[in-house]
């Protein structure tokens, strides 16, 4: 192909600029879009040139699909929270100028099962205590969250204590424990039914996984956290040199 | 709650370790777990203990859903490709020892649209290739990526020079243009079906998508990326310090 040479726009491009446009401009967030059959009748086109363009706006994240229910316009990718940006869900939120909100839906010590243990290298049986949250952002539901926290180190962790503060400051203040780095991985995945309930999100919606590990300044593991988030409320961003 | 209390494991938990062990031990990646229904009926418990117990299995990665086909095992986490790790996919899958390829299924040369003038900096209309490749790894395609590339500053690129050579090779050694840094967006999204079928799993499988953007040492934006990933086989990975 010569550098001069330009091919034509093709048919699936110009659909594509054409839903880009309903999708960006006439519709809102969690609008459903006509079907494949609908729009290839509307714009005289075949059902592989709607796909085509249906794809590449899923390609810039414009849309999402929602198993046996169609496909819907998503919300921008700059109005979602970005969990790279601040080192805490409370800190995050509040950048955005969302309300953060943690409501504690369960808190018990156990035994560490031997996956829990490692993880926070303990022994296999140490005391942990298990946190189950949900966090909200304006009173809306954004992602469920599991935490392993070493009984040892937190003496008489309370819903109580955790209702007014948040667990960061509660560690830092309280427990004078200083989390020095982060060591997270991301991946993708369907929302469990139990988790779609709790997040008020169609169960099968995509769903980003984080899990997360936490150490003090010591170099001890403090905290170990999986979590469930809304994908259609976050995305990950972040910068990387070439070396 | 004191610190002395150890409260009971409850039957979920029970649960949880014998399918965990059930999982990671007896089955493989891929295999189909029992129904809620034959594991309640299996283990003597109530709908809600299993459910309970697969979510904790679904938080941990351990397994994922398929719409409409069942609970399946998943991949472990560490077995799959860590997108943060390398700084493109051919030296990723270099250091995991797997041989990677990269079919290229399209490339053509269009006229910027203001999406993706935008992203480029370019000035609408402006000559870009677009470029569409199948990542694949021993073989098996791993994430279909579609990447816009300003035509002005790569004279001549052709598939002919792409099938021997790394893009990023060819960037640095054809072209002479070095990529400094690089700016990453990831979110959790469903695959298309037109993807689904490139990469050979079901339609509505989790997905991970990445938005990429490469910047020349002179600050020039040289790419720009979209990429869908099969959610089974990459993770992301970083670590990162409390300011």
């Amino acid at each position: 192909m010569g550098g001069d040479e330009m091919a034509k726009e093709s048919l699936s491009e110009k659909l594509t600029k054409t839903l880009a446009t309903l999708v960006t401009e006439q519709l809102c967030p969690n609008d459903k879009l006509p079907s494949e059959r609908a729009l290839s009748e509307q714009y005289h086109m075949s059902r592989n040139t709607v796909r085509a363009a249906l794809n590449q706006l899923f390609l810039q994240g414009l849309i999402y699909r929602s198993p046996g229910k169609g496909t819907f316009v998503a919300e921008p990718l700059d109005d979602r929270a970005d969990v790279a940006a601040a080192f805490s869900f409370t800190q995050q939120m509040g950048a955005m100028k969302r309300n953060p909100e943690s409501k504690v839906v369960g808190l018990k010590q156990v035994p560490a099962s031997p996956m829990v243990a490692d993880h926070l290298r303990l022994n296999h049986g140490a005391a942990v205590y298990v946190l189950d949250r949900i966090r909200m952002a304006d009173h809306r539901p954004m992602m469920a969250e599991r935490s392993y926290l070493p009984a040892a180190v937190l003496p008489n962790l309370s819903k109580a204590l955790l209702k007014d503060t948040p667990l960061y400051d509660l560690l830092e203040h309280h427990y004078g424990i200083h989390i020095a780095t982060v060591d997270e991985t991301f991946f993708a995945d369907l929302m469990s039914a139990e988790y779609a309930q709790l997040l008020d999100v169609p169960p099968n919606s995509a769903c980003l996984k984080i899990r997360r590990t936490a150490f003090t300044s010591a170099g001890n593991i403090i905290e170990y956290t999986m979590s469930a988030a809304r994908a259609d409320q976050f995305v990950y961003h972040v910068q990387h040199a070439n070396h």
